[in-house]
């Protein structure tokens, strides 16, 4: 038996075959088929991975485009499951970036743990939907308990409060969300409505909008404060939320790219005097930037917020899982302190895409966003979607509680220290070659750096603000291209963006920006990889 | 070789055995073993699925509670990957529920091809993210041919125009999101942003509020206007964009469990002339309500607002693939005049948890929403992340795209149109029964019914308003317990909820609710559910 489902010669949808696709197979021919398939996608994309590294042009987007335009849906079967999947492992899987690469480090996208992709099976396998208790139970379960894990390590709770907390159905540590824009968007969904409460003859903005509630406490705008480099969702929250992304408030960076506390004290009391009635809803400190990966002063930030009876966002997207090291957990300092705090899985927890997680250190402060309906959820009910942004989502969480098993915290811990160590040692490389310019040094595992000449390095320390312009125009010019032809030529991939700011000037500086987290990327990769960018400095300037 | 990625003994977390959980294993021993895993997923997960069938009792939810009230991460591995998995398979899933037996008819949730595990497999093993092309590539462009695919069931626009916009890197024809909660947020927030949006003097209600909105427009409140049935996310919408979910205004229904389109007319222009100067937002057929499933009269809705010029959502979460069935999809029609469209993946496309879509009969109405960030995406790539509510997403558009391979529209549209009329004849069998009462016969594959023995049946035919009321009150206790009853004992599961109309009356009927999706429900299965109600009201009542 070669094909469990469809009929070999003729494919016709017909009703028999199709209901077979629902049974498991019986019979051991047909289950050995099964897992063949599965073995096919395990290792045949496995081929893929080790012979394809990076964004590779054999194929230009344009012509791949070509291939994909044909928008009529055939009505019977075009293939069988077979070959099927021989075409995703041989002619889709090479079209994919190969994230997985140790050569590889533009983003935040990595190589994950195999055993990830058998837990993500599972969680496809049993297809609960934690929306609700009826089609989740122990999964409903099992997310309450992680996210009361990963609530202790931020904030450090007594034994007794997650006694009381871990399977309350009344209470909420935080919520599994889809990535961390929505994780975002949950928390100042949370702040904005805990802000502008129900009071006296209101009934809360939820219920009746921010016009009236403007109204009801009497100001005429509401703003969010985060520094230059708060992640472009809090912009999107802004406007999602009604508040008006111009109203999400962009504060200066000190030297090392943390917000400039200074700058934040004067902004609170600009706007606390300011004639357009004014009311903040939240400040985000950010634990781990996404393009310099830098960390807020998160204790100042806290305390700040506390006096001023602000609530306190963290965004740890990035930087959460290193509450996981004791050795550089210490960088996260302060990050008790806040109301609530977005993690990603996919980043740092290195869960399959997609995951993100929001947490909150007061276990009602979820109450502010409780939605239900008769059909699908019921109050005091272990039913997650009553509190949640999402409807339904999938069990996700159970990858987490599988992952921190088999992993440890320890096991977490060596990949953090793995990446923010690297991250040093190729820090150090940099500042030994004469091209590059380390421009923002690791604080965690990300790092910006640029092609800069040793001649147009001098030049600059000694040059007025005129000149620096053109030189700088020059550098990036310089680094736009060989980024893109190191793309192109297909063994690495680092990505770049521009900073606005450079040693507290103002100034427009394209930067590559290189994130270490594949525990694969040693040393010796970094050092390929700036091999390659000087050879392609030399061959085309 | 027993285990590749963890010593035998202790488990203590290392960095070489931590460093092979990345690498692929090269020898046939290790592949062996992983393959194993999967064998053991795929198929001891089976002997769960026929074993355990509904949402049984066994051991409570508050035991349930008891085993996950650990919160401290342990510093070392706790297990090792073999026996995660063997706890996985052994230990959680039989509490997990059934949603795949041929009896759990309760929800939208169900039995699943099993290919579409392979499927989700190959996404978590390819870990793309679409966000950006950079992270995705191909799998960028095939989402936007799977998007142009399902648009052209919808809009059914001619091949130049899907020529023109399925590659196009301008233009977007929708958008994949994690579940039909999060694509309503995205089509309402898009209504909004089109129906307040840049205007001389004002910048638009994304960047400037909403406050400063109405200001600009001369207005007090903003509206949405849904039947009674709309799903609850749509007044989670109205909260979290601001408008305020009291602002969702409910109309009411015609026999048949649609909008009634007088009562509509009269709304919109009561607010017309509201002294309360309102604009209205959107107004949203249904169809397919997630408690009776029937379908709005899109048509007249589209009409409507086309001569007001009001957005017109369609929220499809449920029915959309009935689009599919050249001899159902009459029951839609209207839904071309929609200017934008919810589907969910994970409902009647048969996909895993969770996938939702959410379509624009504009490919430039999307524009209303973009937001992009050096860093992440530019403006006129393929970057998908410029306009989508998330950031970070999975490619799971590449499960809808090969899933359309292998089923053909013809084999999407039988198991479509099994659910109907499976549907059917359940409602001839309930009416067949005199111990129940069909309360909303099924349009599409959604009924509802209750137990409602012959002689209170006459009583109420006959009875004054509060004798009735009495008459329901006694059969709402009966029906919450039967439901209970069956559920706990775990061979079937309905589910229950309340409607609040009935034959045009203001009642409050609790009813059954059946949702026939999985092609293994036959009408012998529907009559041993309902034999099992008759004899738990006889051994109760």
């Amino acid at each position: 038996m070669k094909n469990a489902n469809i009929p070999r010669k003729e494919l016709v949808a017909d009703r028999q075959t199709l209901m077979r696709t629902f049974i498991r197979p019986e019979n051991i021919a047909a289950s050995t088929t099964l897992v063949k398939y599965m073995e096919q996608i395990l290792f045949g994309l496995h081929d893929f991975l080790n012979t394809h590294v990076g964004i590779t042009e054999e194929v230009s987007l344009k012509e791949l485009s070509e291939r994909y335009k044909d928008t009529i849906i055939c009505e019977n079967p075009e293939k069988k499951l077979a070959d099927v999947i021989t075409d995703l492992v041989e002619e889709i899987a090479p079209h994919a970036v190969n994230v997985a690469s140790p050569y590889f480090i533009g983003h935040m996208t990595s190589a994950i743990p195999f055993f990830m992709v058998h837990l993500k099976t599972i969680v496809a396998a049993l297809n609960q939907n934690v929306v609700k208790l009826e089609t989740s139970k122990v999964l409903s379960v099992i997310e309450k308990q992680v996210l009361a894990k990963i609530h202790r390590i931020i904030y450090k709770q007594n034994e007794d409060f997650y006694i009381e907390h871990v399977q309350n159905t009344h209470t909420s540590l935080g919520c599994f969300t889809e990535n961390g824009t929505l994780a975002n968007l949950t928390a100042l969904w949370v702040a904005r409505n805990s802000t502008l409460g129900p009071k006296e003859g209101f009934e809360g903005i939820d219920k009746e909008g921010i016009y009236a509630a403007y109204k009801a406490y009497g100001i005429e705008r509401s703003v969010i404060l985060v520094s230059e480099l708060g992640h472009f969702s809090l912009k999107k929250a802004g406007g999602v939320l009604g508040i008006g992304n111009r109203n999400i408030i962009s504060i200066g960076l000190d030297r090392a790219c943390r917000i400039d506390i200074k700058s934040l004290k004067e902004k609170i009391d600009e706007i606390q005097k300011s004639p357009t009635r004014t009311k903040i809803i939240a400040i985000v400190g950010i634990a781990g930037t996404t393009e310099t990966g830098t960390v807020d002063p998160l204790r100042q930030i806290g305390e700040i917020c506390a006096e001023n009876g602000i609530h306190f966002h963290v965004d740890a997207a990035w930087g959460g899982p290193v509450l996981l090291s004791e050795k550089y957990k210490r960088l996260l300092a302060g990050i008790e302190l806040a109301d609530s705090v977005t993690i990603d899985g996919h980043k740092q927890f290195y869960m399959p895409m997609s995951s993100g997680m929001v947490y909150f250190k007061d276990p009602c402060r979820m109450d502010a966003i409780i939605y239900h309906a008769n059909y699908v959820n019921r109050l005091g009910s272990v039913d997650l979607g009553i509190k949640s942004l999402s409807g339904s989502r999938e069990a996700n969480s159970l990858i987490l509680y599988s992952a921190l098993k088999i992993m440890g915290s320890r096991g977490y811990a060596l990949l953090i220290e793995h990446g923010i160590e690297t991250a040093k040692s190729f820090a150090e490389e940099i500042n030994n070659r004469s091209g590059f310019e380390l421009v923002t040094p690791p604080e965690l595992n990300i790092l910006t750096y640029r092609i800069c000449p040793a001649e147009i390095k001098r030049e600059l320390s000694t040059s007025p603000d005129a000149q620096r312009k053109i030189l700088n125009e020059r550098l990036n010019e310089i680094n736009i291209t060989v980024q893109r032809l190191q793309r192109e030529a297909g063994k690495s991939f680092v990505s770049r963006t521009t900073l606005k700011t450079y040693k507290g000037r103002c100034e427009s500086i394209v930067v590559l920006r290189c994130v270490i987290m594949n525990p694969l990327t040693d040393i010796n990769i970094l050092r390929d990889i700036l091999d390659e960018q000087e050879e392609l400095y030399r061959q085309n300037f």
